[in-house]
């Protein structure tokens, strides 16, 4: 039996690419399920509860990608290359072929690694996410960077992305935070204005329209579960829709009441759903 | 109070390409809702299941296109002069702004109709639909076209196609045929073989796979109803996540254990989304 993810000790592996790389693990399997965090987010911004719900079946590895919170290097400003640090911290794990949960600007970075490295990846899931070059993601709403993107974000910003406005969703929010911050020692180092800078860089490059590019997802041919939450005002739920209207095999679930952090929200019929698509032996 | 769709007599109106075109209307309302037919159906293959509950809170007017069923001149072999044969009888019949539901061949037809004259649709519903150029929809399977390409077609083969395998989902199909076939004087004129080529024709020149033909939906700006069964084999659902993947304001909803006649099998279901589509003022 594992620790659970708010006991899981930080720890530190070396790359062939000269970067130590900040992750965590918890639970038990035969192929890892993979994360890859949100814009600015580091090992502490991975609710618990998620994880740990995802742990229960199989091992889970959450890590800071290069110049990321705990480990060293620069935050690259192209998701190309976050793809490429992903894909040497993998290989320096030595996991073989994992499960891969993409969020936010995680999921670009995993539809990278699913075109460029595809022979890794068992089954895909893409959370909140959307494809590079659609129409109308060139950076976030003015509000939405207006509440994340500033030096020293506060939880009512935070909240005001990743969960709606209703008293459940609220609620649901607040103790998602209180489960993210009650681990005191052995915290992940915050993510700097560096990384803030380089990735908001990148997520404006991926969202220069590009009609053209929609077609590359044509190319991913394993298994995909793409997630949203029906509220979300960072990465509109339309774009899950064209996620699965351009990748002909991927399922797709839209949650209601929730937003960007509907994973968080709903941490318990999320994780269900990802562990029937991950256990599916169609 | 109107007749019932099962009671209402065919007419006739004369347009200005010369076209005769057969028509049947039931309901009443200011903006009326014309339903636009699907591969080789006439006047007689809208279940009055369906079109009664429309035509409950609005004026319904289904129609045959041009050299479809009692409908005089030829069929075209285009989308796009179907789309115009159809602006025809909306101008001849003088409806001014109507709401369009198009179904499977409707559907390319409604969006062509949406693109060329935007004006004249006030909200668009796009049932079994699917986007001109997307991969994949080159003619449709050799067991699809194989049931209701024959020149007879028999009841077995029209429902392996509309309605799913379950015993729920066959029994709807059974009931839905009676109806469609409970009518046995007035019945519309059976749409021909040079009907079914053309059509066909269309159906395969639409599904030239061409990526860029798929940024075209980005102008539509009415609102839109995008709706499939989830066992769809004549056109799949994941073409109605790429509706509205393309269509930002577009909701789109899968029904459960229903194919390509989802639309009869779930006629009141189906019925009461489209009446709070239409209904929703926002």
């Amino acid at each position: 039996m594992s620790v659970n993810y708010s006991q899981a000790p930080n720890q530190l592996v070396s790359a062939a690419n000269g970067i130590d790389y900040a992750y965590r693990e918890t639970g038990e399997g035969a192929v890892p399920l993979v994360l890859l965090q949100h814009f600015r987010g580091n090992l502490d911004n991975w609710d618990p509860a998620l994880v740990d719900a995802l742990a229960s079946t199989r091992r889970v590895v959450a890590f800071d990608n290069a110049g990321v919170g705990g480990s060293t290097g620069t935050t690259p400003d192209t998701v190309e290359q976050m793809a490429h640090d992903a894909v040497a911290f993998l290989t320096a794990m030595d996991l073989g072929q994992v499960d891969l949960l993409g969020f936010s600007i995680g999921s670009f970075v995993a539809q990278e690694i699913a075109l460029a490295r595809p022979a890794i990846i068992r089954r895909l899931i893409l959370a909140s996410p959307a494809p590079q070059g659609a129409a109308g993601m060139h950076g976030w709403a003015p509000d939405v960077i207006g509440a994340v993107g500033t030096p020293e974000t506060s939880p009512g910003e935070y909240l005001g992305v990743f969960f709606t406005h209703s008293a459940s969703s609220r609620q649901a929010g607040q103790e998602a935070l209180q489960r993210m911050y009650a681990r005191t020692e052995d915290r992940d180092q915050a993510t700097n204005w560096a990384t803030r800078e380089a990735q908001y860089d990148a997520v404006c490059r991926w969202g220069i329209p590009n009609h053209s590019l929609l077609q590359r997802l044509g190319a991913i041919e394993m298994p995909v579960f793409v997630a949203n939450g029906d509220s979300d005002p960072m990465i509109l739920p339309h774009y899950s829709h064209l996620l699965a209207g351009l990748i002909p095999q991927a399922r797709v679930k839209v949650y209601p009441d929730s937003a960007h952090g509907f994973l968080f929200q709903l941490h318990a019929g999320f994780a269900a759903d990802v562990e029937a698509f991950l256990a599916d032996t169609e």
